[in-house]
Order: C-alpha cells, then sequence, then structure tokens
C-alpha cells in the first residue's frame, strides 16, 4: 500500500477498507509514515468524514496498537465512564466510589486538563501523595482490593492514539468526530470494560458547543462500543454553566468530598446519582437506571462511597489525612470576594471564559509543559436563576498571585450576565440515549 | 499570528488576509511552521479553496520569498510560455527560438519530468553539453546575447515554492487549483517577464483530465497573471494523444530540429505556431496573433529560427554538431518495430499509459532520484485517425535494455483503440483566452 495514495483516496470522499486503515495507523505507530502524512491525512478525515465501519476499524487498529488490559481475574462486571469534558465536571471522582461501593468494578483511565477544561488526574493530584501513574499490574492489584481505579493512560495502552492525539493537537484536527471516537474508544476498550457509560457536554463551555454536533458524538460513540459488544448508555448533558461550584484541582476534590459525604446536593450530585445508577445498571447490580440511582443514594447515605473514596486514596497513597479533614488543606496566598455590583437574577454564564478564568489563576494549563497549582480556582456561590443582591457574594477567586486575581476578577465579571427578570434554567439532562 | 488558528481558518473555509498568508509562507520558508502543520493547511487549502485574492497573495508571497530577476537593462518585451504538461509536449524547445527570431526576449524557467510526463530541462540535457544550471548573471548574459535562455529553477526563484512543491507531491495536495496557481506564477513572475503565453493540457494523457478543471485552472491564471499587470492569453489544448510523434528526450529534441528545420509539419507544428505568434504578439513585434503565426512561420522558413536554436545551444555549453548532424547522436542498443495485428483506424490512445510506457523505456522517471537514458523513447507512426494495415509499423521503442522493450510493447498494444470506421480527430485548440 502506498501512502499518497491512501490520502488520495481519503481526500476525494473514498471510504477506507479495514485493511488500509490498520496500514495507516501500524506505520504511523512505527514512526514509518512521517508526521507531514499523517497530518495531511487528519485534515481529510476531519474535512471528508469515515463512516461507522472505518470508525470502528480505526478504534480497532488504535486499541490493538498497546495492550488491552485482561480483567479476567476479577469476577464482576467492569464499567466506566467517559465525560467529553466541561468546566467543574468532577464527577468520576464521586461515581467510582459509588459504583464501586455497589459491587461494581470501575478501571478508570482518566486525561489531563487543557485550555479551559479540568482533567481528573489533575484534581487526583492535589491529593497529596495520590499516584495516577501506577503500573498495569499495580493498578489491576488495587482494582482487586477495593473495586476501582483511577489512573493516567500508560505507555501500553493505545499508544497510536498518544502519538495521533498530539498531531491533531497542533494542526486543527481534534474536532472530528470519527477521530475523536476512536480516540475515547480505543483507550476505554483497552480497560478491558464490559460496559460504558457516557457522558457527552453540550454547551457553550464544551467542547462540542452545537447540540447537533454532540448527537452526532453520542450516536458514533455508541456504534463504535455496540461493534465492540459492549454495553453503553450516553447522557448528553448541560454545560452552559460549570457543572457544580467548584472549579479548580483541590477545590473540586472539596466538592466531591462533600458531595459524598451528603453533604451538598446541587446539580453536581444530581448527575452524578444519574451516571453512578447507570453504571450500577450497566454493572448488573441493579434493573433499571432509576434502581441504580436508588442505591447510589443509599451508597452516599450510609457512607459506603465515601469509605470506598478513602481506600482508593489510601490504595493509590494518597493523604488520608486531607480527605477527612479538607479544611486542614493548604490555603491559597490570595482569596477575593467578589461582590455583584447590581441585583438581579443570573442569567447567563460563559463558561469557556470562566474555565479560562480557572486556568489564568493557576488551575489549567496554556499548554502541556505549564504547572498547575493545586490550590488555585474558583467557588460559584450564584448559578443560573439565583438572585443576587447588590453588594452580595458571586464567587470566591482562589490563587497565590495577587495580580492573577486582579486579572480574573475582571475576566469573571465578563462572564456573567444578569437580567432583572427570572430567566429559563437549562435543563442538565438533555437526553439519555441506550 | 497562531499557526494551529490559521489552520483551524481554513479548515472551517473563511478567507485568510493578505498578512496571514504572507506570516504562513515566509514562517514556512524560514523553517518556523514545521512539516507536518504546513502539510495539515495545504490539505484544508485543497479541500475548501481560496478565493482569487487569496490566490495572488499566495503567488506574491512566493514570489518574493526569493529574487525577481531584473531584466530591466534589456530593451524589449520578455515573454515567456507555460505548458501544464503532457506527453510529447516539446513546444518550449520549438517556440523559444521562434520568438528569439523575432526579436523577443524569452527567459524560460522550465522543470524536469515525473511520472508520465517529460521535462524541457531533461531534454535540453540530452544534448551532450548543455547546461540548464546556469547562475542568474550567466543566464541574463546568454539572453541578451542571443535573445533566449532556457535554464532550471535556480535557488534565488521562488524558494518557498520548491519547499512546498516537494511537500504537495509527497501528501497528495498537487491537484489544488490555486496552489497549482501559485506554484506557475511565481516562478514566472520571478523571470521578469512582460507577458505569459499559458498552454493548459487536457484530456487522458494531460495533469488536469476534466475539460471544466482546465477552464478553472485557465481562469484562475489568467486572473492571477493579471492581478500583477502581466499581459496573457492562455491556450486549451488537446492531450487525448501525444503531441507530435516523437516521444523521450532526445527523440524530442530531433523531431524539433526537424519542425525548426521546415521537414515536419504536424500537430507539434501546427501548435508551436500558435504558440509562438501569441508570445511574438504579446511582444509587441506583431499586430494579432495571426500576424504573429506569420512571422512565426516566416522564420522557420527563412532558416531563422533554427540559426536561433543553434546560437542558444552554443552559448549553453551544448554539442551543435549534434543539433546539426542529429542523424549522428548514439543509439540505443534495442530498437523494436511495433506492427499492427488488425488493420482499422487509430480510434484512441491511452495518453497517460503511453508516458508510461516511455518512462518504462528509460526516458522518464518514477521518483525525483531515477536517472534517465536519453535515447530512450518511443516513436509513434500512427495517431488517432490514421488508417493502418496488418502488419504495417504503429511505432517504434527505443531502450537499451531487450526486457524493457518485450514489457513497452505490451504496454503501447494495450494503449492504442481501433475501430474499422474512422474516427473522429480531437481538436487540437479547443479555446483561447485573453
Amino acid at each position: 500500500m502506498n501512502t499518497v495514495e491512501l490520502i488520495k483516496k481519503k481526500r476525494d470522499g473514498k471510504t477506507f477498507t479495514n485493511d488500509e486503515i490498520s496500514f495507516l495507523i501500524n506505520h504511523y505507530t512505527k514512526g514509518k509514515i512521517p508526521d507531514y502524512q499523517f497530518s495531511a491525512l487528519l485534515m481529510a478525515i476531519l474535512l471528508k468524514g469515515m463512516n461507522p465501519t472505518e470508525t470502528a476499524a480505526l478504534t480497532n487498529s488504535m486499541l490493538n496498537s498497546g495492550k488491552i488490559i485482561d480483567l479476567s481475574s476479577l469476577k464482576g462486571y467492569k464499567v466506566d465512564k467517559h465525560s467529553t469534558g466541561g468546566v467543574g465536571d468532577k464527577t468520576s471522582l464521586i461515581i467510582a466510589p459509588i459504583a464501586a461501593a455497589a459491587g461494581v468494578y470501575v478501571p478508570m483511565i482518566s486525561g489531563r486538563g487543557l485550555g479551559h477544561t479540568g482533567g481528573t488526574l489533575d484534581k487526583l493530584e492535589s491529593i497529596p501523595g495520590f499516584r495516577t501513574d501506577l503500573s498495569l499490574a499495580e493498578s489491576i492489584r488495587v482494582l482487586k482490593k477495593c473495586g476501582a481505579v483511577l489512573i493516567g493512560q500508560t505507555k501500553e495502552i493505545a499508544p497510536a492514539d498518544k502519538l495521533i492525539y498530539s498531531l491533531r493537537d497542533v494542526t486543527a484536527t481534534v474536532e472530528s468526530i470519527p477521530l475523536i471516537t476512536a480516540s475515547i474508544m480505543s483507550k476505554k476498550l483497552a480497560e478491558g470494560i464490559d460496559g460504558l457509560v457516557i457522558d457527552v457536554k453540550t454547551g457553550n463551555g464544551a467542547f462540542m458547543k452545537s447540540y447537533s454536533d454532540s448527537i452526532n458524538l453520542t450516536n458514533s460513540l455508541i456504534k463504535t462500543a455496540k461493534s465492540f459488544d459492549k454495553e453503553v448508555i450516553a447522557f448528553i448533558t448541560d454545560m452552559n454553566q460549570p457543572l457544580g461550584n467548584y472549579i479548580g484541582n483541590w477545590l473540586e476534590v472539596y466538592e466531591s468530598i462533600m458531595v459524598l459525604q451528603g453533604k451538598i446536593k446541587n446539580d453536581l450530585y444530581s448527575l452524578s446519582i444519574k451516571l453512578a445508577g447507570a453504571m450500577i445498571y450497566l454493572g448488573k447490580k441493579a434493573k433499571s437506571i432509576k434502581e441504580g440511582e436508588l442505591i447510589a443514594k443509599q451508597k452516599i447515605k450510609n457512607g459506603d462511597a465515601f469509605n470506598k473514596l478513602l481506600e482508593i486514596v489510601k490504595l493509590q497513597g494518597g493523604n488520608l489525612n486531607y480527605i477527612n479533614n479538607p479544611d486542614r488543606y493548604p490555603k491559597p496566598k490570595s482569596l477575593r470576594k467578589v461582590k455583584a455590583i447590581q441585583y438581579g437574577f443570573v442569567k447567563e454564564m460563559d463558561t469557556y471564559k470562566i474555565g479560562m478564568t480557572s486556568l489564568e489563576l493557576g488551575a489549567g494549563r496554556r499548554t502541556k509543559e505549564d504547572k498547575i497549582d493545586p490550590k488555585a480556582g474558583i467557588v460559584l456561590f450564584k448559578k443560573i436563576g439565583d438572585f443576587i443582591n447588590k453588594g452580595e457574594i458571586i464567587c470566591e477567586l482562589h490563587s497565590d498571585s495577587k495580580a492573577k486575581i486582579r486579572l480574573a476578577e475582571e475576566m469573571i465579571n465578563d462572564s456573567i450576565g444578569f437580567s432583572k427578570t427570572k430567566p429559563a434554567v437549562p435543563k442538565l439532562i438533555k437526553k439519555i440515549i441506550q
């Protein structure tokens, strides 16, 4: 096979055979196709698309570029959740303990934050000592012991995805549904799961801003998962405002602890119950998602879920002191309470900008090399539909740098719109597709 | 400016500003944009297009990546011709001497053959001693002295084009009208010309196989030339059979000599007169193309054109012995006369395949590194519409290798279709656009 001819084929809108896709992925992963050819191919794929059969073949080639974790020694169902990411989206930290407490195995491989979105790994690593870089053997040991493990993508898992993703990132070829699908699914399938809950975010803080793109991505993910005989439930959920009230790495761990302890019952709690309920159902520990949700609520109420978090943190080397006493966590040098300069209802939030504000405070990364301050971030006291009086506190900004806080205050004021009349609150769960 | 954002812009079908194009070309030429980003951009340009303003800006940036030859010291008009290339297309070797003999300056920069098409430089270099690698100063001296010079692209001329073309070649991004336009025009404008005759080939041996693509390319070339205030005449001409009767490097020099000596008056002669006529008209040595054609014919008849060829060859270091006595040229070790196995009219020719047959015999290159045998090639005795008796000779195959000749004979037999009734002969000149 000839690489230039294959690029030409996709450029002209034709369909690849499985063998052609496998040739391209194998040769690229082995360094036999140079980056400059592969990036032209990626652009052709982005602009000309791939059908479901091609997408499944691409997923398969990327999956088989590395190891597939063998979890057959664990009796029971293995279920994971994937979210396309947003601002304040920390459900992984909540639902992994809940589902594990309900008897479902959760082998979870997560990513880092980039741009306006946070990453589960960064959040976990804000817990002193917490290791996300366990080896495969260590991960399986943790999973066996406590029913959940939260790690990063290892070298063995879908190396093709790692290579391709770095290239997409610098060639404006990220936003392609088949490429996104194969990237997500190759990693998730490598986890050795039986079922997958998918949370596709939609709205101004999501990767997929338009609802129709979200639907397309969801359908592509479902089709691909099913072609690998995996059970799957997908949720399309709102990202027109941050999820929950805390944004920033430790701040999100903090909020997760509060939810797991039953102390916070906000939108984050509701969505976590839904997603955990679906995981419990896919893990055959409930006869319906609804029953799964009841079990999830019960696991919070009776303390099992929080105890499971403690167990996971302990097994992965994290300092339990901060989980048991989150108020002892180091405080940022500066803290600014932002007050409303007018009264009214919170009408809209520029969620992307709020994510960028958190990044500005030190919680995020502009490039992969940037360092993160685990303490930095935002606590939102008001969300869409809430009434606020003049002088009342909208949010708190946390950072070690006063200059950053000054800039962030301007940004946050620009990010929130008010109205005198009560606005419609965006529906949290827009669609469930099974 | 951010390269990824610019790639995204074109990917999303938006229009570049002049500054953005200039940023991209300058930074790529200086090595500040890596190949893998530029190739993704090229694919986006190929699939999303560029409008005439963008194409002109691209041409301008590529032109200004190098030197523009200053020919202001030469009194008189400088006119060149560009052909998009085909099989047996050797008009440059004929019309440069004719136009120069008529008093027009012809500063001609040509390319090498690749794939099924030949290149003017390879043809010229089949003349022992002929140098196509003159420096700019030497070229201007030759041009001043005899009115024409035929050289290759020097390092100083449009270096951006050289870089971009190599990348396009290996990333399936050659077939883009704005990219082709900028590549051609940046080199031609660097020659310091006042006017340009364009010969866009169309048909099964051409780069542009469909007539509508040929029209689009022609219009793009004309618009761009005019935006640089250059006078331009474009011809769309037939490439559904080889031009003339000789294919191969020395064989094409031979046929050019025969045309310039008035000994051959075939389709090659007719087209050469047309193109030379247009050059003479653009060079203000005739009041119309028609009058230019009469002058061109006269220059062949009175020997001036052939004498001009001798002058050019001499000034560029070529051995005049072979021009004056072409029959003394070294003969190939093998020569095969291919005979018709049936009687009938030649109905159609797979011109691409005939070009590839010539390559197979040793006259062409599969990759840029391949060596060429100047003696190798094909002499066609019959063309479309000609009647042939069973056993009559269709063509002669020239090569040093008997094995290659055997393969070539199979290929040539596959390339020619016959019919019992007289077929329509493709019109040589399909359209003239001014």
